[in-house]
């Protein structure tokens, strides 16, 4: 539970769930919300939520697609990902 | 709103949410998780709540009375907290 909050719990980590909310996206697609940051700590960002559960990232093709896993997260904590998602990303 | 989740992700600061989701205790009533945690690590884990607005802590009388901001979370992240809090301690 805290792992996920902690992934949740970034704004650049937290931006990129917003993104996929809307469908899988390929990581090249999948922009940040400071487009300075370097791959490295994009790659990163992706780890953490990946390793909390939150995302899936498989290998397509040449590239990567990310997907959030909303099904386990809704199974695990009921409402947590839907009363995140449904506040304003400047609240 | 990262603030928040950043606050309760955290497992010492989740398990004092936790306690004050039954009530408002006076800071000495509040146990940690970990016992041998020195008292200067339980303020510090109080001060983080208090300013991300998880926790109110005002003096009464010689001690603190801590107190869960259930209504202006709920204002703010309507579901959020009620999704925590009945997710089990251990999961």
């Amino acid at each position: 539970m805290t792992q996920v909050l902690f992934a949740l719990s970034d704004p650049a980590r937290l931006d990129i769930v917003r993104q996929l909310d809307s469908g899988p996206l390929e990581m090249a697609q999948c922009c940040l919300s400071d487009p300075t940051m370097p791959k490295s700590t994009k790659s990163h960002l992706m780890k953490v939520l990946r390793e909390a559960g939150v995302i899936r990232n498989v290998a397509k093709g040449r590239g990567r697609l990310l997907s959030l896993r909303r099904d386990d997260l809704d199974a695990r904590f009921p409402g947590l990902l839907a009363s995140i998602l449904k506040v304003a990303p400047e609240a």
